[in-house]
């Protein structure tokens, strides 16, 4: 069968983009797929909540599918699944943290009923068919990250899930360095590697480097401690109270993603906070503000979370106290620079002090900068490599980096995503492209807002609508009501009396000189009039807003 | 009299904001102005092209202001003159490249004849009834760019402009520190000091240090180096060019602003470049690619730029070829990483090699760093200190350091636009507030978008508009035509029709209600129809478009 001679891996997202991460590795009537995340919708997608992966090639081998396998917990590899698996439900497969983040999702949706979690540890391998994934525990900014090993009868897939090498975690579980130097010993087949940081010289610092900082830090306030960080980095968390615990402070989670993800983390006994240091942020008052930590989401600048809300003074129990100390304890990712930049405004004009990335090193980052990514190419001495997990720059640069390790460099792909990589016993090439892409999520609708929409929402941002309607009896050819012109976003029309009225003109010129024509068909008359209009609105005003003529016909 | 005895210090623009930079020195019965700068929308901003000070303040003391002193020609200094010149028409002073600049706007809007520009040197004091302005070299990322000293009857006021401080800078021109010195021992009233890099520990490192990077870098090109960088850092191009003319490269300018800011820069000969070597963009093909060097804009993947078209494949006349080598010698503007990635990634993807500031050192920063603000503090022992140029954080870092170098908290003020800084003759306070703002420049409109507007611009780029549009008989009270639904930006009409024909019967329930109920106050209609359908959509869609109902009366 010519199916069985060959091992086919296609990305359905998190290939020239972050987010969205979803692979399929394809075995004859096998299909494994690793992650199914999610990603934020970016500034040209107006409107958008967010973009979930096309999965058209799962579904349309759905007998072949056996499960998802998941790396780790954060959105961008879990985030997906509530809307995938109502089109495909198959079993999943991740370690109790991951799965536990991802039963509380599914539960929203009110579909974890229907699903099948298995819990795995690392270490374990799932058998699949002819096929086979190995967990292999990693270091990652989320406790119980994995890569996966993937078996099949030409060889092993490595796919390292999002890692960095932490030779000192809060969990004191270490990336299993020794399982990766077995697996590399005994021959990998294709290396699939982070990229994420592949543009970084050195070493990514320890989490552990990070509480050290935030002690110090904290050893200075000399009121409530309010700390905004990301609600998965259940490490950051833990240090976080720690941190408190030794001065006394008690510890209270502020934020809907913060208070979920550390109640999934405390049930699982990955985050451990002793009874009496936990409090609800309703009781904070009941203490000395210098004995108050709070935890909140909003790192990221997030307009609706907790931390803008209390920047703006519009939070509903939390206002900025004199002594305040806030930490941002996070990097900007590319695209939220302003709107943090806008939260740290905010909070320094209202008194508080505020220490954030540019003034201390309060963060690290969760992924693998070049020199570990050098040591596990090492380890690992692929045959054939696919930089996995960045923009096109990052996997570039990751390629480079795979070069300058002596691999060959047509043994390295850059791929795209929905483009089928295929191995066979002697060679490895680029085939066919199946159905890839960007599914948009706007409110209850999937994929219900495409381009024409987008394209209008653009329009309309930028200089608005007008409205034209007008009513016309078609037996007698006149006007018998308006032109009326409405406009939203264009101008504001109190003060703009003028020039609607010439527009008016404008448009009525445009209608009587269709109808004298015996122009009847109502399709030329609206373009007669969108024309026009638009040429005098230009000139007069040097914008273009959408314009809509409405005819009534009686 | 009264107002003889103080003085007061008016910013309309660039406090705790990025751009818009004009500052108001009032004496007695004259204002002199410092700068007149312009800002960039920022993301809320819908549509608008352009942000300008709000100069209500200087019209309505119109007789008083003598003048507009430029300490340089960026933007964010010089940029809404244009606009401002034609409320009030006033002298302008600056160096030679400044007002070249300037001349070359004014030409634009076809205003040159009618105003008044003096070209001063540095050194040059200029008298003013009972202040004076003294133009002081500083070092900034354009040529002759200068501090003022304004002396007062009580005392003199120093305003740094933007500056670092270059010991090699390419021109041999160094900051007066001398002059800072003598100014300093003869007693500051007031230091007004740039605040760009107030977060920024060090030293920013001298301009020529790019160079010598940049000569590096291009020994390693096989082909056509292309460079973006910002058209007004004549030194960063003269670099550029002396790079590329000792590999016997021909040198062309591409991009509107990068073609028009060299043209002034040659003419007045801050840009040395010998006739065989500038070539015009048309005549690049007549050279082998080794020989060509293309300097572009575009470093901040602005959208309509050369860089980005060339990026996406669309410019006219470039295309990217193999052996291209593109640096972008700039750093990423807060809010515009995203679309410089987009570039870097398009460029990559099209094979070009791409260097850029996360891989190498390829651009040094226009402000002064920690350090450099300690050393001009030092000198000019100010006894009041205002932060100014930057955000809020910015200001308040600026502020701190101050604070740490021994002034007493109590004479450093962290103003607000639009706040009076009076100093008599032994106090100094903030008094009363005068109108400042933004005023939004949208085409040919300036002014004329406000806040409704702009609400209207982010309601409709979120969730589109949906029109309702109605023909009613009053006499009659009854539906003659329609309704009538028409969408833009909600949902995608042709795929929605069950939806679009339950809203019609909605709308149609509303209005027979209202009918039915003699109800034929239209507004009362359509608040009814907005109401209903609004429910309706949310509930189904979780969206909440612009509901325009339009009612037609025969």
């Amino acid at each position: 069968m010519e199916s069985k001679s060959k091992v086919k891996v296609i990305s359905l997202g998190g290939l020239g983009e972050i987010g969205k991460n979803i692979t399929a590795i394809e075995y004859g009537n096998e299909i494994v797929v690793i992650d199914c995340g999610m990603a934020f919708p970016d500034e040209e997608m107006y409107g958008i909540d967010i973009v979930i992966p096309d999965i058209t090639y799962l579904i349309n081998n759905r007998d072949k599918v056996k499960g998802f396998f998941l790396t780790h917990g954060h959105e961008d590899h879990i985030g997906a699944l509530p809307y995938i698996l109502k089109q495909i439900n198959v079993p999943l497969y991740g370690t109790k943290l991951t799965l536990g983040l991802v039963e509380s999702k599914l539960q929203e949706h009110n579909i974890l009923s229907d699903c099948e979690l298995n819990v795995v540890k690392p270490g374990d391998i799932i058998k699949v068919d002819n096929m086979s994934v190995e967990f292999i525990r990693t270091n990652h900014s989320i406790a119980d990250s994995c890569s996966l090993a993937i078996s099949t009868p030409l060889g092993v897939i490595f796919h390292t899930g999002d890692f960095k090498v932490d030779y000192t975690p809060i969990d004191g579980e270490i990336i299993n360095l020794e399982r990766y130097s077995e697996i590399g010993k005994k021959g990998v087949l294709l290396l699939m590697a982070d990229s994420t940081n592949a543009e970084r010289i050195g070493y990514t610092m320890s989490e552990k480097t990070v509480g050290k900082k935030l002690e110090n830090i904290f050893y200075g306030a000399k009121g409530r401690v309010i700390v905004a960080t990301f609600a998965s980095n259940i490490h950051r968390i833990q240090q976080i109270v720690d941190s408190s615990v030794k001065q006394g402070r008690k510890v209270a989670f502020s934020g809907r993603s913060m208070e979920k993800i550390s109640q999934v983390a405390l049930e699982l006994g990955y985050l451990n906070i002793q009874e009496d240091v936990l409090i609800g942020i309703d009781d904070i008052y009941k203490y000395p503000n210098d004995k108050v930590t709070i935890v909140t989401t909003g790192s990221q600048g997030e307009p609706m979370s907790g931390l803008s809300r209390i920047a703006a003074g519009t939070h509903r129990k939390l206002r900025v106290e004199s002594g305040d100390l806030f930490i941002i304890s996070a990097s900007p990712i590319p695209g939220n620079e302003k709107s943090i930049s806008n939260v740290i405004n905010e909070l320094c004009r209202r008194g508080a002090e505020v220490i954030y990335s540019s003034l201390e090193d309060i963060h690290v980052s969760g992924h693998a900068c070049q020199e570990e990514l050098k040591l596990v190419h090492r380890l690992l001495k692929p045959k054939y490599f696919i930089p996995i997990h960045g923009e096109y720059r990052h996997l570039k640069q990751h390629a480079i980096l795979a070069e300058k390790l002596g691999l060959s460099k047509s043994n390295i792909f850059i791929l795209d995503i929905g483009e089928t990589f295929e191995i066979t016993s002697n060679k490895a090439h680029i085939a066919n492209k199946v159905p890839s892409g960007r599914i948009m999520v706007d409110g209850l609708g999937v994929g219900d807002v495409g381009n024409i929409v987008l394209r209008d929402r653009k329009h309309l941002s930028q200089d608005g609508i007008i409205t034209i309607v007008v009513t016309i009896d078609k037996q007698a050819a006149t006007v018998i009501s308006g032109p009326d012109i409405v406009s939203r976003g264009f101008i504001y029309m109190k003060e703009s009396e003028d020039l609607l009225r010439d527009a008016k003109h404008i448009v009525r010129d445009s209608l009587d000189n269709c109808l004298s024509n015996k122009v009847f068909n109502w399709s030329v008359i609206k373009s007669s009039i969108r024309s026009d209009l638009g040429e005098f609105l230009y000139k007069k005003t040097r914008r273009k807003p959408l314009i809509l003529p409405v005819i009534m016909e009686i």
